[in-house]
């Protein structure tokens, strides 16, 4: 085992924080100890929290490491930044309010950055996971900013999606929610002291009663992958009918919570949802399918990934060749990628 | 050449709109049609509008096409939707304006959503443009809703990217809107006779100011692409140095516009600054070189999902073997990746 391997395992920050850039260059020694740690990983309940700008993620994220510090556990928190050369990885403002855990030395905190990851921020993510998990966090914390596929993507590496949202946005706003809807497990209305918060929890509830039986039909449809919170639509896509009655008795259906981080007021309920959740993942047939298909999906994506790296140096030559013969209209493109497949495997 | 390809380049709406369902289905039908009809593309001005949820976007492109349909233009619009299972792929509110000109069998108007795409998002995009391009579109627009790295994939297929803003958004927005700086080639601040309007004017312009500097730099350090407005920044990254007068000379410095789409304000004096960037990506240097390496990251992205496609293919037993041992901690996931990439180059 390598050195920082062990070092990370007998809860060493500093060992961890060195991995984690490791990981980030994407150094050999980075995988060499994330291979080292991945049998004593799979301890951690890793919790994405996401939603819409201005719900307050950040301030429910360092609502709930309070709680769990109550709780006496251990915490690891990713906050994912949409950054960019203009802002150059500096933490945002809103999660100042978080950095005071910072000094806690059982609260291991990175932000991360949506730009740059060569290998895919959902990839980099769960590396980063990896390395929290081994390092003893209790609950890995993803916070993710913004509300693209990307996030999307992340909050599938998390065994709970806890969906923050906040009374008053518009309607385009809303039509995004109904992406964050597919993947949420437990739902914050958040400012929930301000005008509107019941017509939110509302919209929600409606939300999640068409998305059980849209998700139902969807799952129905071969070849679909669902991504959803409906354990009768998780089983569905695993070819289990949905007829069955002891798969549908263990559907969870998300329950909704109301709380206004700033005040501190309505977290310990939603930690006991969240808590509740992470029971369901462990002790139901449908929550351990769901963990085995996020598992898949990762071993899917990360082959992607390596193909790519091994074809892009195979063909260095081939490729830029084939793109100046697209461009000169010599060839169009997908003969060029036909062309490109076959030389690769040839050569292989 | 396909019947189908023939009907196109007369101008078939009917078969255009035939082929598309064809790709969104990866039908081979829909690839040899594309084939057909690479020849007869590039001629379209591919136009992106993004910018945050609120600002506007679907108003300004509705007076965008309203704008070039004065000049006699043919218009094409790909409306790319966040949608889900919950929305069923109509076209969201907001859009309603926009389908008066769907009357017009000089405007194409079809809706895509950012869920389902086998092959990306941004392929389907680019099929999608190409195939308008075919049927005689003078200016195909991408609209995207969202503000994630998918929507900014998009951007990355547009000649010029119209980033539109709004007076009054919040911190967590101003943080994601920096994302978008990179793609800007012009800007719009929509709702301009608001309160604010001249103060996220200033915001911009300090950041186009910062951002070229930045740009500039991350140019200079060996491996890094950058996707940037800067013409000085892209011959950069082409090796070219940036203190080659004539290329410096070339530099295109993204023009900022006030606008009131609803009341139809500032309309031409946008649609000009979008001309004058047509023009700098066909008769600059810097601007042709950009073209290229569009085309070639599309090269590269077809690549990948062609490489996944044939080893999904290959090694569809071992894959779900891989997952189970990972399951089990018999393997790690990085073991497991090299494992099936080996065997998928052997048998090929």
């Amino acid at each position: 085992m390598h050195d920082l391997a062990s070092r990370i395992l007998t809860g060493e920050v500093r060992a961890a924080a060195r991995v984690l850039r490791l990981i980030d260059d994407r150094s050999a020694t980075g995988v060499q100890v994330l291979k080292d740690l991945f049998p004593h990983t799979g301890r951690a309940h890793i919790l994405g929290v996401t939603g819409n700008p201005g719900a307050g993620k950040s301030t429910l994220t360092d609502r709930l490491i309070e709680a769990y510090r109550k709780q006496d556990k251990k915490i690891g928190v990713i906050a994912v930044d949409p950054s960019s050369p203009y802002s150059g990885g500096a933490i945002l403002g809103d999660r100042i309010r978080m950095m005071r855990h910072a000094v806690d030395p059982q609260v291991f905190i990175r932000s991360v950055a949506t730009r740059g990851h060569l290998g895919g921020l959902s990839r980099s993510a769960r590396d980063m996971v990896r390395v929290m998990d081994a390092w003893g966090a209790d609950v890995v914390i993803v916070e993710t900013v913004g509300v693209g596929q990307d996030e999307l993507e992340i909050t599938r590496t998390a065994h709970t999606t806890l969906v923050v949202m906040a009374p008053g946005m518009g309607d385009e706003v809303q039509a995004i929610k109904a992406g964050l809807m597919e993947t949420a497990d437990v739902f914050a209305i958040n400012k929930a002291d301000r005008e509107g918060a019941d017509s939110t929890m509302r919209d929600v509830e409606l939300m999640i009663s068409l998305g059980k039986e849209s998700l139902i039909a969807l799952g129905k449809q071969k070849g679909h992958v669902v991504h959803g919170a409906s354990a009768a639509a998780e089983a569905s896509a695993h070819g289990i009918s949905s007829a069955n009655a002891s798969t549908v008795e263990e559907a969870w259906t998300p329950p909704i919570h109301k709380c206004v981080a700033v005040a501190g007021k309505g977290i310990d309920e939603l930690v006991a949802a969240i808590t509740l959740h992470h029971r369901w993942t462990l002790e139901t047939e449908s929550g351990r399918l769901r963990r085995r298909r996020r598992l898949g999906e990762e071993v899917r994506e990360s082959l992607r990934e390596a193909l790519i790296e091994a074809a892009t140096n195979a063909l260095h030559e081939e490729l830029d060749a084939a793109v100046l013969a697209v461009e000169a209209k010599e060839l169009d493109p997908y003969a060029a990628i036909e062309n490109l497949v076959k030389k690769f495997l040839e050569r292989a």
